[in-house]
This record gives structure tokens, C-alpha cells and sequence, in this order.
């Protein structure tokens, strides 16, 4: 079997970490044909790292016109992942792109029905989906062990970033550059991780800071409450000014609570489902009898390389990938309509108005007065997601 | 010394409660003398239980007329403790009340002119004022341990109530008899002290459900968004139809972070404050060292008797009270901007507009149209608060 020549455009923080991983053979079947940046600094950091066995492009028409590879990783600033993925599946490449899907969903369901009408395998790098700990949160939702949900509550505030962190990169922190803060930055894998454990809430009304922790346009504190077509409510709130932050995901349901913290599973199981509990129950003061369980969540979490493994192995033996791309359009709707109720300090009801998102979007794009002292540094992303 | 001669106006669930602790000499320097009560099977209760030292009364004209006892503890439905305190504190008795202070502010904030005008000792039996725990937490908010406050969450979805309790009472849980549900009736202490701890709030945006897990008129679940003059926000989760709920209590601030759970005090105290190390720290990935460190909170929490031997002690040696009356109106105000942001889907600014909140009270009293089968239980409330 050949291997899978794999193309990597953006080799900044994330896609360098990614090209090195295959590069060093860590991806079976997979092997590191091209790369592709707009910035010469990074394509010289290519040429000292990987020599002349990987193609190097600068520009995106000149590598997708190449066919230096069979499988394209699209690593670059969110704005351009639809209109990148959309040019490589059109030119017949396999695709994976970096999360988020892109910045606003009309341009995501274009892509999306693109990679539908393709016969290519498109992924997106949700590296979070390969965690036992919320695979089997999932299982038990799925399963029926929790019952009909109640309240979700993620409190995921431990994304805490410094001042220069947002220095490093002129794109970041942008409207115009990212299109937002720790929604689009930080945070799209839970907002992922949220719809595909609880499914995608029917309207959503969020409060959110732009700018109160750190020197920068966007949103960096985010406070936004969901409510489920079934009447069950969720909250989901994060920022990157608190330290040490929390990551609590709590989700109550008829047949108890389950609680996701410090890495640990616990399952507070009800005997008796609290519905039933509540029709036979006579006596004033009381609840259902609650058992303390902590599930087991055996099996190593493969993150990024998980991914990768689960797309290329997608290509070459035809498997279901855990994170199809077309997915992706699913926690972005979540951010936009967070985006916009906060805008519009309003309700947003799903399924969202996509051109009103996109036309405020576009005013705060156009009429940003921010100004950022140009750099690119390129940061270590060790132990980052 | 002469004991302090009580008297008990409300004998049901919680009057009765408190009567037989005073009447059996566990509140140091206080004697039961009298009781009141509108419902005669209450007061034959009384008869079987006290016999003819505790006299008896059946209406409050009568009992305030008396002159059998030198304070008051009024424990009746809410509707009644401004109306009644005021004319406890005008006919010359020692007050305290039941929570919550009352139902709406209006009303509260003239009993709280008539105390303030008395030399009488008012107090409100804040029961959790006494928890060690709590008032740990306030001494490190209010020392300066935790730095300024940037966000509270306080999920407190322990109040399991079954249809069963709200079948006991036909008063309970409906606009006329108690003007609220959870907010009114169980929160009362969590409100009371989420105030005492963080302060009061400037402006409330809530999400309320009416009857949404249980056969009544009034909230059973509810989700509040606040936001403090520095910037802070809040979260209040409270509930009665999920089990087993949670009450956890999360304080972040400049110099780290607090959580509440399981009765236990735990601080993650940073070295540097957040925002030193923000301006100092100039790595992009990174973060303040944290230390996690259980805070001890030896103590007794002498809950209700707790607070009645305060109120004895400040009544027969002037201590400043643990609880005093007046601050009843905060977490009340709370309370009544929740309401009105939910009736009103639309934010609440503090100060509360008080007129606004009585008359959206009031139309939902005029318009009830829910029929409650007429019963009332006497519960066992041994183990609520």
C-alpha cells in the first residue's frame, strides 16, 4: 500500500506542530509530501527542518495546482479554512481542516456543500473528540443512562492567555483577522464537544466583555444561556482573564447528574428516575435515593494525531471519520449566535439568520478603530489544543 | 437575669420547629410564653405539646395586645412578615422574622423605616449566616485574600421538592400565598448570602420556568446573569426538580480562585496576582503559579438556634446582630429583579423599580387562574433549612 502524501497549508503555531508530527512517521501510512505559506520565514523554517524531500509553495494556487500530495491539512487563520477546503476538494484533494470550521456559517455551508457533492474524505480536527472522558459522557446521553436532559452547565474558563499572547500575531484577536476572541480562538472544541454530547440548542441569549482582560477588540469573557427544543436549559461560560480557571462540565438529566471535572467521570445515578420518583412520592421532603458512581474512561486520548490517524486511515480503508468537517458548521452556529445575541443584546433564535450575523460581523470589521503593533511571532504550542 | 419572654406568631412547619427549641430550654436566657395562630388545629397542637404555660392566641390583635412575651419571632407565610414586624416593632417587642424579609420590597423597605426608627433589636433568621464555611469565604473576600472579584457562580439546584410538598400547603407556591417559588421560598438563605459575600449586583437578566417540573403557578427553575459596578459577573442557578442538585459556589478573583462544594472550602491562591503577571509575563502560553489549599473552617454551624441565641444576646447585652432585619431587603431585591427580568424578558436595573415589581406582582395574583385543592399538611422539616 502507498502511503498517503499529505499537504500542509499554514505552517504557523499549529500546522508546524502537525507537519512534524507526520513528517517523523508518527501518522502510519501517511507521509509529508508539501507545505505551503504566504510567509517566507516559515517556508525557510520548512527548508531547515524538512530539507528538500517536502515541496515547499508560497502560494496556494501554485500547491493545490502541483499535485504534490493526495490529502491537503488546511492550518490556516479561520477566515480562509471554507475558501481553502473548498479549492481542495475541488481540485480532488482529501481535506482536513484546523477548527473552527471557518468564522461564519454562510461561508462554512458553502463549504459544506462542496465537500458533500465530493467524493473526498473531509475532516476537521475537533482533537478533543478522541477523549474517552467525553466519548463516554456521550455514551451516556446516547444510551439513554442519564435520561432526558434537564441542564447543562460548562464552565470552561480555563483558557487563560496573557497580553502577549495576543502580541504575538497581528491577525490575532481581530475582527478582521479571526473574526473573535475565545469563541473562535479557544473555545470551539467544547462548543463541539457541547452540541455533540447535548445536540444543538433551539435559541441562546449571551453576555459577553470585548476587551475587559486584555488590549484587544474582541470578546474575551463570554457568558451565554441556551435553551433545548425539549425545554432543558444550558449554560456556557469561559473567558482567558481568570486564573487558575475551571473546566466543569455538569449535565443533570431524570435519571441523575453526571460531572466532568478534573478529568474524572462521576455518574450520580437515581435508583428511581426523578419523574417517577415524583409521581409515587408522598411524603413532603424527600428525593430519589442517588448513588455516586465514577465511570471508567479507559483508553488514551490520541488528540491531534488521533485525527490525523482517523482521517488518513478514512482514506485509505474507507472507516467513518469520528469528526466528518461537515460538522464543524454546528459549534460555529453556537459562536455566531453568542456573537449576535450579544451584539444585539437579544435573543438569537436556531436556525440562525446567517446574513444578519455576517452583515454585523462585516461592521465591525470595517468599522474597527484597533491598532495592532505588527508582529508574528511564532509561539511553542506544547501542551495547547 | 430575667429570661427573655418569647412569643411565636405562625406555629406550622418552621414555627413550631423553633417553639419546641425554646420551649425546651436550648436558647440560654429565652422562654416560650405565647403562641399565635389563625388555624385552630395549630393552636390545639400547641395545648397537647406546651399545655398551659405557653399561652395562646389566634389572632395577632390579640397576641400583640397581650403583652405575654417582650419579642416577637414571626414565622407565618412571607406575605405577612413586613406587616407584622411593623406592628411587633411599634407595640415595643424585640422582632425577628422568618426569611424571606418579605415578598416584595416596597413593602419591606417600610418595615425597615419602622425598625430604623425603634430601639427595639431586629433580626431575620438568616440561618447559613452562622455556617463557618460561609464565613470564611467572606472573611477571604472581604480581607482582600482573593483579590477583586471578577466572576461568582453559585449553582444551587439542591432544593429537590416533589409535587408532594406543594400539595401540602395551599398557600405554598402560588403568586397570593407566597408570591414566588424557589426564589421565595428555598433561596432565600443562598441570596442572602451570595450578597453578603459579593455585594449587591447594579443590573439582572434571568430565565425563568413557571410550573415547568411541577404542578404549580410560580418559578421552579431558574438561571440569573448579574453584573457588579467593577465589571464582575454573576451566575445564579437554582432549581427544584433535579436530583440529586449541586450547590457549589465558585469566586474568582485577582489573586485566584474559590469553590464551595460539598462543605468544603478549597482556595487556589496565586503567587503573582493575575494581573501582575499579566503585564510582567511575556511568553505568549503560560500562567500564574496556583496553589490549591483546603481552607480550614473549624466551627460549629449553629444554624436557626444559632441565630436565636444572637438574637437573645443582643436583646439581653446590645451584641450587634449576626442577621439584622434590615438587610433582609438585599437578597430580596435580588430576588424581586429576577422575577421582574424573567416577567418582563428584559434586563432589571438596581435600584429596583419597586412600584413596577408590586404591580407585575399584582396582576399575576389578580389573574391566577390556578386552582389549588385545599390541604393543609403539617410537614416534618426536620433537616431543611
Amino acid at each position: 500500500m502507498k502511503n498517503v502524501r499529505i499537504g500542509i497549508i499554514g505552517i504557523g503555531n499549529m500546522g508546524s506542530a502537525h507537519a512534524k508530527q507526520i513528517f517523523d512517521g508518527n501518522i502510519p501510512n501517511a507521509e509529508l509530501t508539501a507545505v505551503c505559506d504566504v510567509n517566507p520565514e516559515r517556508l525557510s523554517w520548512a527548508e531547515d527542518t524538512f530539507g528538500d524531500s517536502v515541496e515547499r509553495f508560497d502560494t496556494p494556487e501554485a500547491f493545490f495546482e502541483a499535485k504534490a500530495c493526495d490529502a491537503v491539512f488546511i492550518a490556516t487563520p479561520h477566515y480562509d479554512h471554507p475558501s481553502l477546503a473548498i479549492e481542495s476538494l475541488e481540485n480532488d484533494y482529501h481535506t482536513l481542516i484546523e477548527k473552527p470550521a471557518g468564522v461564519y456559517t454562510k461561508a462554512v455551508r458553502e463549504m459544506n456543500e462542496v465537500a458533500e457533492a465530493s467524493d473526498k474524505v473531509f475532516g476537521i480536527m475537533y482533537n478533543q473528540r478522541t477523549s474517552p472522558l467525553y466519548q463516554k459522557v456521550k455514551d451516556l446521553i446516547d444510551s439513554g443512562e442519564l435520561g432526558e436532559m434537564k441542564r447543562t452547565v460548562w464552565i470552561i474558563t480555563d483558557w487563560y492567555r496573557p497580553q502577549s499572547y495576543y502580541d504575538a500575531g497581528d491577525w490575532r484577536a481581530t475582527w478582521s483577522g479571526e473574526g473573535g476572541g475565545v469563541l473562535l480562538n479557544q473555545d470551539p472544541h467544547q462548543l463541539d464537544l457541547w452540541q455533540w454530547i447535548c445536540g444543538m440548542p433551539v435559541r441562546v441569549r449571551s453576555f459577553m466583555s470585548f476587551g475587559k482582560y486584555r488590549n484587544i477588540e474582541v470578546e474575551d469573557d463570554v457568558t451565554a444561556y441556551v435553551e433545548y427544543e425539549n425545554g432543558a436549559t444550558g449554560l456556557f461560560v469561559t473567558s482567558i482573564g481568570e486564573a487558575p480557571g475551571t473546566n466543569r462540565l455538569e449535565i443533570s438529566g431524570d435519571k441523575g447528574k453526571i460531572v466532568v471535572e478534573d478529568g474524572k467521570l462521576t455518574f450520580w445515578r437515581l435508583r428511581t428516575p426523578e419523574s417517577q420518583f415524583n409521581e409515587e412520592f408522598k411524603g413532603g421532603f424527600g428525593s430519589p435515593e442517588s448513588w455516586k458512581i465514577d465511570i471508567p474512561t479507559p483508553g488514551e486520548n490520541s488528540q491531534h494525531n488521533g485525527i490525523l490517524k482517523d482521517w488518513v486511515n478514512a482514506i485509505v480503508n474507507g472507516t467513518e471519520l469520528l469528526a466528518p468537517g461537515v460538522e464543524g458548521i454546528n459549534g460555529l452556529t453556537i459562536s455566531n449566535a453568542m456573537h449576535l445575541s450579544a451584539w444585539t443584546d437579544d435573543w438569537v433564535e436556531l436556525p440562525l439568520d446567517e446574513d444578519l450575523f455576517y452583515e454585523k460581523l462585516k461592521d465591525r470589521i470595517d468599522n474597527s478603530t484597533f491598532v495592532k503593533e505588527s508582529k508574528n511571532i511564532t509561539l511553542d504550542v506544547d501542551g495547547t489544543f
